[in-house]
């Protein structure tokens, strides 16, 4: 069955979809709506529900599971869905909410795996050790979280799925440039965005937590090193270090971090991170535009509009 | 005996001074010379030593006490000490660093009893505990720490004189504006700048470590912050909002707080922190500006130069 | 009766309430429709008034109080007022203007006194005589007028609230740093806004003038105080003076401010007016925000949404 | 005889000059010089005086004329004069101050007649008396006093040189836009510099007075405009008008205009006192630069280096 | 008869017009409308379609010609056509169309005479030959293009108007300002903007083109320059100054210039192109405004709103 | 025979070297010398010759290479060469410029050719004959020339050193994110720079052309292109996306792009240019730079100083 995204004008729907958002309104006239974000592993689309009821309200809440009829319409530029019918999931009908998320190309188990790998590839008993505490304590989240809540890799899995990426492009610096010290690039590349894992609610309808809002996953990651650290009873420079890495990856004062990079392979952290992100928007909105046109517009890239040239088949 | 920095040009100096910093150079004809900034409890000047040997680098430099035989002179819009005699301290002179160090107008212990009011006036347990905890962790480095290596409260005593004199401003905000949380308020002064003490390297002759330039007093006190609690098994939200006073206390990211601050107490910290800083600097530049004439340009203040009324006497 | 913005989802609306706002338009199929908002003193809610006529457009505008029966209603995260009835205000019902529109909380002839003890305690005899001869010139309007249109002491004797609670906190300030001249200080705070008197349009449904716009509250300050000076032929600087804090109050350029300050008190005059007007946003948000969620964003406070902490009961 | 700066490298002096700036300073070797800035109506050029006595210090002192025998020599990359003879004019040579200073081309009494001659073209008799009083509470001053202490017009009677070139400007501006008010137009460019004659301090070795610091030559102005009104009871709008263009020439708040230009004259005022003051400035450094090289950087045009064609004869 | 966007509320329309914009929607209720852009000489209005079908969609697209009954009403402010009736032009009604677009006020072939004429007074051969080349192979687009999509000179032949107004302007700087090179500053002003006759669509409904986007006019002229002087065998410097000036019109980077301008005529073709740009943004604003009133904000203009004075009759 | 730049203080000197810059200059007491910048392979090092004569002025200019004798002092903080005899170079001696230049290790011959194995994988006959077109144009420049002035690859066979690490980025890139198109990224990384070879004077003693200030060699790079294909006869899309990748890639107008990156690659292209000029400078800073100490400030890096960690080894 087709992904509802990827359904053209007209196209019929038939689908079991998952509840996203649901936000109650009135209309001009004063009869009461509501406007559902619906979403399956292919992303997601809105529509709207007219003429609703307090059972409706009941039964349409967020992380519903719901089979939607209806068809595609286009509607100020995006494509909407026409709701005809809609009723919950029969516990029967088995739909699971994994079903209807999307995420990582690749399971989280060997996501995971390829990420170890870079981990026996440390030298530096310290680094190494703190490196895998950490990884420990939060496997479980590290596996399922997105890195963000929107923009880039804001999917199931999208944390690990980031943080492996980086570290094969990582790899590929170290090998380019041999002063580079693999140790610390790839321990900064693995701690640097864990403190999501406090900073955001959980895998699927991603929201901030309190603790992120005030503190943010920078913050809460230098205090998990510190304690990492004193429950290993670590005391060499490179909890400093990996402090610091984590510290200053989004490379400015203005972007959060209380320090800039000071540390060579600091400075090459936040290029590896902005480059994994930002190719990762990229990809993503590119492949919705055909040759000899321009993608949407992208507000994390300066709301710029990319063009496919006409040659790039 | 008057101050060094209060003398006027052509006064005569016989003085003990300490070395503060102690520079070789060669004139354009190739003798070496010495620029020494040489300091008394008023402040401090620059002389030269001319035509020095590597007997005179080796006596001094800095940290040594010297008697010093001279004249004020003028040079380039400043005071400087024309060198006529100079020898190191005999140690039966018995003069004391301490006695050659600009310091706080109050003495440490009355500084620090007076801090010590405001912890009891607090309400809350675990807010006031923590704080006792860190206060007490570092107490005598909180009372000898400068509050910064230059600009306002750059002398022995200079933290600890900054926070109290914030805890005074802090308490008459909060009898003008009845909604603020005294608790929060004071512990947040008393903690926001303690970080200090590992960010810069003592109380004379003040540097950065590198700890300071890599992670900074801010990222230091708020894992500080996370590591009493434990100690202490505090477990309630006061732990996250002191580290958000903490964090968010230079006010923007572009000053170096990773988040603005997003508590009723943390907006006014910032503005409690400035406030006396910037009296700090305007008193001391102002205090040598006669009535009817503009200050030196003070470079932490938008390298203004302020105005002294012809009628304020 | 409890305020129309007290009143929760449901409940039932008979209020007298006040139009400060009209706007007429026509719905997506051309038939046309009002919206109101309509305020008491608690504050203002909007409504839609449909199928109007020309009748409704003569009875409905600014400044009408009106009879309006209906409900509360919720719409797009915000209350909003379902009219059921609504009628003009019969002459023998007696409400005043006055009666429905938010004030200062404390009578304005209290504040007035309160200010007036301020003057007393000026030694200064140039500086009490200018700043006593601007007050009486404009003294009926500055009892009434607000701050500004919106956002912090936005309504009825908002001016007066707002200088009677700087004059307070610039009283602390001189206490605790005794080298602030008092009469400067007094009569910057005093002076400051008073601009506003001809820079905003009246006590109620205030805009701006068109000398507002072009001038501005701060040049037509400038220019009472110019023209004070040559009535009562003050001559010595403190008329510059005085000239200079208004004028330099907004802090920098960039802010209105066409210097930036360069006095002492003129300094601590920028603090307290930023102090006094966040301390005003921050208590009505917070006042609505229940512990443990964040309040609404403040688009003056660069759009930040602030935290009640839990513990704060 | 050729002036002192269009004398080349190795050409003898003998000439009358005035002492613009006098620095006393002593060498690395301890003996006391004089830095003089020494200049005549072709601008000034830098000297030194060594092994100085007090009577050197009392007899050569800024605006002091002296007859100077001496060498142009090069000193890092630009011209010195290299003093061998020096002494005081005698009285009965009768050098004047005003034979010493750069001045505008035109005589001070040619450039106020065409100044005039706009006044009568103005038909609005409101603008055009306030102007004319304005112009004559200050005649003098303005017919003497620079546009700037540097950058611009920065010589004897710099101001009405620059407002003489404004007016005809104004004028063919007027001719090709006819939508232009030409009486607003004009009183803005005579006005909008006057307040400089308060700002600054004389004519020759001009400098800011306390007042140009605290209040600036916009809100000076600004002041007077209200003075004039009152005085010839002229209420009408034109006087706001005239002291928007005033308060908005420098056409933005970080430029110390309070207010943006918000009248279609007060936008073409801010171009023509830019358009003016760059040709001023770029004239003066491109006569200096040979074709087919780049002129000296100028601080005020962006540190910008410009570039003479070499097709430009 | 009457210009569309001159007719008043509740004036009846009977027009010819052209679809300018076409964009079909549909009600919150489902049913099927278009919002239509209508425009004749004087302007363009919005007007809705209901209940459209697929006929509609057919009939009423950009650039149809078609005849509209109805009238004007009001709606959020602005004017807005109430469609009783529609229906394409029949060909017999011969409307062009020329007939229904706004276009500079003089005829096209008038303008480029004015233009030719400056080419006649340039001496420089290699300058005169390089813009006269590159003027006749754009010419017919450089007569009918307009200079920008929107905000100033927006209408056809747009463009060479810009220019020719731009030329006169030069022309009196080069008499006030002598120094200016007229040839340089004519093919400066004459070039600086053809690029957009490949960086836009076409005269009507105009839009970027790909390589408008992704080169910019700028880039595309600076080769084109090169491309003529290349089929001219010209070699001289002059080569690159015109290149220069086409380069650096924008006058800073964030502008969109590579280079600022570092050639005196460069740095006053930037103002020359500001101050016509803006004129005529302020005419067209200003001419809708009444005397006493404030104009619609102007979004190129820092979003302004301007005062048209009281005695502006 | 050890480097000039690597010989500790004190360390006697008897080298050839190449007058890299040399300046006269007077001594305060007005005595003639020059300061000479002096270079060999491994860097340069400052030098005073006192008392110089017109002879010595003759024989010691930029790019003559001389017998210098001497020895290695210390002053304010930086190694100088204090000269005891000097002469130059007599033919019979035969070093070469070259043998005293520093330059990229790898020779450029073997640069070269790796360059060209990355024109052989590309598949798009256009863009891989456009970029040897003009590869070939200007090869031994390109094999010769620096990549800047200074800061990053300033040295001999500096920019085919830049391409081709960058070259390897990009091929590591391609294979980690297969959807980037590897035939416009090699190219685009092979011609962004090569605009230098006009911008820049040579090899060696490089300073800017007039045509590097006045277009720049973005500008010249995209009007070579057109060149390019104008002489190849190539139309498709392919000319428009070189040039903009060529255009775009110094990443945002502030910098000198006049169009930020609109194509996938052009993204990609700005990030490989940053790292590889980055860890250029970052290497060099860092191998000066013993573990536990902080480097020296490099400003094109925000003036930042950066840690070199004690356990890298």
């Amino acid at each position: 069955m087709k992904g509802i995204t990827t359904l053209g004008v007209g196209e019929a729907v038939d689908h079991f979809l998952l509840i996203k958002q649901a936000t109650k309104a009135v209309t001009t006239q004063g009869s009461p709506f509501m406007t559902l974000i619906l979403q399956d592993k292919s992303g997601d689309i809105e529509a709207k529900l007219w003429d609703t009821t307090d059972e409706h309200e009941r039964l349409y809440h967020p992380e519903a599971i719901v089979r939607v009829g209806g068809e595609i319409h286009h509607y100020r530029g995006k494509n909407q869905l026409r709701i005809k019918s809609i009723r919950p999931m029969k516990e029967e009908e088995g739909i699971q909410l994994s079903d209807l998320v999307p995420a990582a190309e690749k399971p989280k188990e060997v996501l995971m795996e390829e990420l170890q790998q870079f981990l026996f590839e440390m030298q530096n008993a310290n680094i190494q050790r703190l490196t895998r505490h950490i990884l420990k304590k939060y496997q479980t989240k590290i596996m399922t979280y997105p890195a963000a809540t929107k923009n880039h890799h804001d999917y199931v899995s999208g944390l690990i799925d980031h943080v492996v990426s980086m570290l094969k492009l990582g790899k590929a610096l170290c090998e380019l440039y041999p002063t580079l010290n693999r140790d610390i690039l790839y321990a900064g590349i693995i701690l640097h965005d864990i403190g999501k894992v406090r900073e955001l609610s959980g895998a699927i309808a991603t929201s901030y937590t309190v603790e992120g809002n005030l503190l943010g996953h920078i913050t809460i990651m230098v205090t998990e090193i510190d304690k990492a650290a004193e429950e290993l009873q670590i005391e060499g420079e490179e909890v400093m270090v990996l402090q610091h890495l984590v510290l200053s990856h989004h490379g400015k004062e203005e972007w959060g971090s209380p320090k800039k990079p000071m540390i060579r392979e600091a400075e090459i952290l936040h290029y590896i991170d902005n480059i994994d992100a930002k190719m990762n928007m990229l990809n993503r909105a590119l492949k919705k535009t055909p040759p000899g046109e321009f993608s949407e517009r992208m507000f994390p890239l300066d709301n710029r509009s990319f063009y496919r040239p006409t040659f790039d088949e």
